[in-house]
């Protein structure tokens, strides 16, 4: 970054040409939210017919919006910044629309709006209209991450993008509405993990413009004393700029507002030599154990009246400086002749006419304030992550597959398989790749990572702090929100990386998954928007093995809210074991654009594949496992079905029960890995065809499906299917507590006692031969359950049992030791007839 | 609150008091942690076996929990308190258990654990054990209203439970890994919206122990001085405790920390004293618009070790102070003797001996420092919320109706019909009744609610300010997750209330909804709670009418989220206009333990129905309209079926369409309200029959189903139903952005021509018929979504359009005024044949 002009204060031609960037991205920003843009530069008294039939935009924000726009675009110039500007009030639409098109790369990207009175009248009709663009700053804008909709993430997304780009300044608006949100005030922790020799710059700008859409803002009513306290005992180093104060004009605003940012940028250059310097030093990896070195990083607070040189006063109330300025000030005016007289004056009070040549285009100095390619803010190559983003390089990860010589013959922990392998990704990928987890990194078995490349944390450490360093890559801090908006700014500039949490508590970013589901659709429609990176979740700890936390910890319902996204979008895996795990891992660093979920325990479970095999059942998606099914090609009696690593074990024990005890029994098991092979070709690019479904599912076969989530997910995915009505599916029906293993299966219907009765009771005609035999699996579920009862833990039956059945037998109470029970069924002479 | 013995020193015998509390809590704590209950108070050498086999629980935050009871019983015994203990590291469930069977009430409400060795002995084994009790600080403990298995609710939850019960005191424990959440910092803004006069209390607590599970956390890593402001600059007068330092014991910070909380405690009493002696000299309703006026409220920062009194060191690892006591300090205590005998050391180094009986008792002096029935924290009859509830004063909403001459006749919005009723329930239910929206209440046309109540605004107030001040009952404030918490907070100690929001952005608090939903599961099987008041969502802004802000603002999907609960639990309604949104509300207000989600829309939409019909329908939950129907109780043949009130608008139409063209063709229309009515009677209870269903839907006619939100919804409640195979679902497909109404239905399918194309489509044998009317429904619909291209609104006759078909045609090009174009089509020698 180039040193600044210290100190230095703005000639009055600053200010004006300041000021008159300010004035047209004003006068543009009107124009859209009102004109249709036959007359764009008001050459004729405004027509009724001239303004638009339905207003729909926000003007409050959005001078505010212009200001900093206009005064980052100075620093930008005259520091030759790379820089990236994130609209926290993304409802401010319009300032960011004008501004690009005063930049020029409006009409670079779309050559039919182009930079005069013609594109000026198509800028202005497009805007919140049908087959236009969207009234928010959505990805249709240019030099956009962040639409901004929902509020709250615009800090989180502005330091994802800053991470790793040393280079990079990203001027952050945040609103002052945005700032209650929760999201929000977790994104102030963010400098926690900023390192400042590696990573780049967040210059937040907290707009403070009052309010809301109806109410005060909690932040903009407190003093100055107590803001730069709040922030400042926070980490931050505010400066505080007011105006206009009582007789100010705009001008005294400007000159202190950019003496302000180039305090604020100096500091940021400050920080970052003297970090830079220390590493180039080679006190690389040291921890911060000097609270002194802890930086503070600058942070602006500006406070400007909410729709700043709108209309006073509409209908005898007040509205500049007031929530009446949030969205349209003036509104009929189309009918209202009065209204829109008033329109007109203020969009007159800008003087167009100084600003603009005859035939629309800016003046000479106002082109001559835009930044070269590829400096501009709405050009800057990150903002379209795709475009940069090269693809990570991923070791071959067979070599850490585990060796299975039978199925079932084996367990490991997936996680702590895939984490040997994700380390190595890590580590080779020092910049572009970062693992992120709300402080269950290593509760997810993800520790090598961690011991390979150091969790990030640039403020005070402590001796017992376990690898802890401003360098470190993996991100952890406890809300799923931070960590979210980190990631998706990370993904958003072309680089990559995984989101690891408990299954539960991934719902806790349900909307921000929304909000870049949409992003992903949209951006996916816009030809100049290259993929990016996949946004990967690992979800471990899921809702089976939260018997350690309880019922709150449970929950499987995020696939329930991704299989809600467009199909082109959404992707959900379940490998079973730590070699499908691994492949699948693979499979979705590689992928673009996606929304991958992964559901993998940490515990131990027993391996089924060999990797070659692992790797093909997971391009498959879903097959059928010969060496645990008995019907040889045949059209079985009955399929049993399964998805997820304990459904798979309990599904796998319920085919040894029924092979056991009805072993004339034509069984098919069936894995299903990646969810949406489920969904017909029809309504997923993954979905298999009906023919092929029914090649594995059959016709007519009952199917008893033991399903990691809820079932009525399965039935959703195949309602449609031939076969649909013979499903059974078993999964997670909101029973659960802290308890064991086996007791959270079959509190919930979904172990292979229970399984195995479903074949029972599905088959056609077995219940009347097998009573005895049902009588006796609820019998052995029973007392499995009263063991765990007295004894606490599952019976070793239980908890050591492996495919295939081997020593230890199941618990069947009547059952001679190793005996068929069904011959014992016939014993009993229970066959009828 | 009487007043303290300000500035007092606590005497030795207070502090050993104290301090022998928080002894027999730290051993209880450790002994459900670890023992069986065999031998509970250690009199023999601790064996193997009465250790657990799964060691399930935390000791981590446990002893700063059981310190702070000790403490804050102390205040409640000295000052009468009236007091609540809320404890947001709620993984400190064996700390509040242990106080919890101290203070008698454990024995109380579970009579077999008594408060005796052989009631010691369950207390410890039930713990984490299977068909126990959870690790958490969960439902079955008497006095919680917060379980906090996810982190970040509690000081918003704390807040619900002291609005309108001034004398009341919450003490709100929240951790520091707690405070790194979004909505735990978004919470700190509730003192703004405190009443001093007419709420009660929050003292929150920070107890900076340091660590999380393996990572350190960011505010225990600033100074105090940092902390001070930070929290200062808030609005807080914070002040810090910590110990032990250097050389200090146990008892130095008994000292301090009791001075401390009686600084706090008088602190509130003064602020108090203050703002209720303005009311009662008449200062009422006046805004605050002296920022002096503004309280600072007393807030404690409390630095303690992690898992204090427990190990130093395992294994040569420092435990106590460090992440490594998060969880069980000392694993594997049955198979390792050396393990074993650290925990005995641990155990024993508590002084059992000199803190029970013999036979298990706590000696009297800890009896005597219970406070009496009614006062004990963990007796508080708040806590149970549903046993202290009463029933809202519901005036009549019929006197609120709108007139319906005839159906479709006229048009209301109908939250701002309802609006005016929600002001008389404000009204008249002054101290337990809140109205919560972020920012939307006026947005969604309840401006009423304001104007008879005033939102709620203990702060600074400004001129501009629309009736905001401390007494006011509209909760306002940027926080979706704030606003669920106070809201939850206030049903759990049983209120009633109203969440109202854009129906997109309620999915910002879905993972709060899972907990609540949790809570409710949980109750609802615990004899001693009584039914709590229902949550209730009225969303509204919902994804057919966010033409205003754009995609990111669509998304129907919480409904989907909700239906995944208990189906006792969940309720859905989509009332289709004023009159049965009224019907709707009423119901819901004296509705208890459920989620009701209601969507309605603020827009305006036809009257279909008189209100005593309204409240039939939605008694009914669906039925058919007879009016818009014309197979005169014959078999149809097709049902058009709608839920929702702009999906019922487009269905209508499409019945008008098809009564215009295809006059023979019989038609049933059904409208859905209470959407789980779809629902098998015997997945739900307000499932139809099946025989009821196929009444209503056929056994085999096509069902053209126009629905508000994903079409999959309505499949997952009807897979079961015989006619599903015939079901055609139409809904929100995730296509949107900023557009007219019309092009926002049409670009998601569910439009009038598309639902009538359907009915061509999949009514047997109409489709060579009518394939020129099926291209002209197409052409129509193309032709009105020019128009709005072109025009930037709906043309007349689509957003004109009203039920029965009147003056106003639908523009079906070719088809001559009037004439039905089933005719036209026959004209043209369309009928093969």
């Amino acid at each position: 970054m180039a040193s600044s002009g210290d100190g230095r204060v703005l000639d009055d031609a600053e200010v004006e040409g300041l000021d008159r960037w300010w004035r047209a991205a004003n006068y543009l920003a009107v124009g859209q939210i009102y004109l249709m843009g036959d007359d764009p530069l008001l050459t004729r008294p405004l027509a009724a017919e001239s303004t638009k039939p339905r207003l729909l935009g926000h003007w409050g924000t959005t001078p505010g919006l212009n200001l900093l726009w206009a005064h980052a675009n100075r620093c930008v110039r005259e520091r030759d910044l790379e820089a990236m500007f994130v609209t926290g009030p993304g409802h401010g639409g319009p300032a960011i629309v004008a501004s690009t098109w005063l930049e020029g790369t409006w009409s670079d990207v779309y050559p039919d709006v182009t930079r005069d009175a013609a594109g000026m009248g198509k800028l202005f009709r497009q805007f919140s209209f049908p087959g236009g663009i969207p009234s928010h700053v959505a990805a249709d804008v240019p030099g956009s991450i962040h639409e901004g909709g929902e509020l709250g993430y615009s800090l989180a997304h502005a330091h994802g993008a800053a991470f790793d780009d040393p280079d990079l300044v990203v001027f952050c608006v945040v609103g002052d509405g945005e700032a209650e949100t929760g999201p929000l005030q977790a994104s102030w922790q963010s400098t926690a993990f900023v390192d400042a020799a590696r990573d780049g710059a967040v210059l937040p700008v907290l707009h403070l413009n009052g309010w809301k859409i109806a109410n005060p803002t909690t932040l903009a009513r407190l003093s100055d004393q107590d803001l730069v306290a709040h922030l400042g005992g926070r980490g931050y180093a505010p400066v505080v700029v007011e105006g206009p104060l009582e007789g100010e004009t705009s001008a005294d605003v400007h000159r202190r507002l950019a003496a302000a940012l180039d305090d604020c940028l100096d500091g940021i250059a400050a920080i970052q030599a003297r970090a830079r310097g220390r590493t180039r030093a080679g006190a690389d990896d040291a921890e911060v154990t000097d609270a002194a070195d802890v930086p503070r990083w600058p942070l602006l607070v500006l406070r400007t009246p909410k729709g700043w040189t709108g209309p006073q006063e509409v209908d005898g109330s007040r509205v500049e400086g007031t929530w009446r300025a949030h969205q349209v000030p003036i509104s009929e005016v189309r009918g209202d002749e009065d209204a829109r007289r008033q329109l007109e004056a203020w969009m007159r009070s800008y003087r167009p006419e100084e600003l603009f040549t005859e035939d629309g285009v800016p003046q000479q100095d106002l082109l001559d304030m835009v930044p070269p390619r590829g400096r501009r803010m709405s050009d800057d190559p990150r903002t379209n992550g795709g475009s940069v983003s090269r693809p990570l390089r991923l070791t071959d990860f067979r070599r850490h597959a585990v060796e299975v010589r039978e199925p079932g013959g084996s367990v490991h922990s997936p996680t702590t398989v895939l984490g040997d392998w994700l380390a190595e990704v890590a580590r080779d990928n020092g910049t572009t790749f970062r693992l992120f987890g709300p402080d269950e990194v290593a509760s997810n078995r993800l520790q090598a990572v961690v011991e390979a490349v150091g969790r990030a944390w640039a403020v005070r450490g402590d001796a017992e702090d376990d690898r802890m360093r401003p360098s470190g890559r993996v991100m952890e801090v406890l809300s799923e929100h931070l960590l979210q908006g980190w990631l998706e700014g990370y993904l958003l500039t072309g680089r990559h990386g995984v989101l690891t949490s408990y299954e539960a508590f991934i719902h806790i970013v349900d909307s921000m998954v929304n909000q870049h589901a949409k992003w992903l659709k949209v951006t996916s429609q816009l030809p100049w928007r290259d993929p990016l990176p996949s946004l990967n979740y690992l979800l471990s700890s899921h809702v089976w093995r939260q018997d350690h936390n309880g019922f709150s910890h449970q929950d499987p319902g995020f696939l329930d809210h991704v299989a809600n996204k467009k199909a082109e979008i959404a992707r959900i895996y379940l490998p079973p074991d730590a070699n499908t795990l691994l492949s699948t891992m693979d499979h979705c660093l590689r992928s673009r654009h996606y929304i991958n979920v992964v559901v993998a325990g940490k515990q131990m479970v027993h391996d089924y594949l060999p990797v070659q095999e692992a790797v093909e059942h997971c391009a498959r998606g879903l097959g059928i496992w010969d060496w645990a099914s008995t019907d040889e090609g045949e059209e079985p009696d009955v399929v049993i079905a399964s998805a997820g690593d304990v459904p798979t074990l309990e599904a796998l024990a319920a085919v040894d029960l029924v092979r056991t005890h009805l072993p004339e029994l034509k069984v098919r098991f069936v894995n299903v890995v990646d969810l949406m092979r489920l969904q017909s070709d029809r309504e997923h690019p993954h979905g298999l065809s009906d023919a092929e479904f029914d090649t594995v599912f059959t016709h007519d076969r009952p199917v008893v499906f033991a399903f990691h989530g809820y079932p009525s997910l399965v039935h959703r995915l195949t309602y449609k299917r031939t076969n649909h009505a013979s499903f059974h599916v078993r999964g997670f029906i909101e029973e659960g507590t802290t308890t064991t293993p086996f007791d959270m299966v079959s509190s919930n219907e979904t172990d292979r006692f229970r399984l195995a009765v479903d074949v029972i009771d599905h088959v056609p005609g077995l219940v009347p031969r097998y009573a005895a035999l049902r009588q006796r699996l609820l019998d052995a579920r029973r007392r499995a359950r009263e063991f765990a009862y007295l004894h606490g833990e599952d019976p070793p039956e239980i908890s050591g049992w492996r495919w295939p059945h081997g020593g230890v037998h199941h618990p069947m109470p009547g059952g001679r030791d190793g005996a068929p029970l069904a011959a014992a069924a016939d014993d009993a002479g229970d066959r009828p007839g």
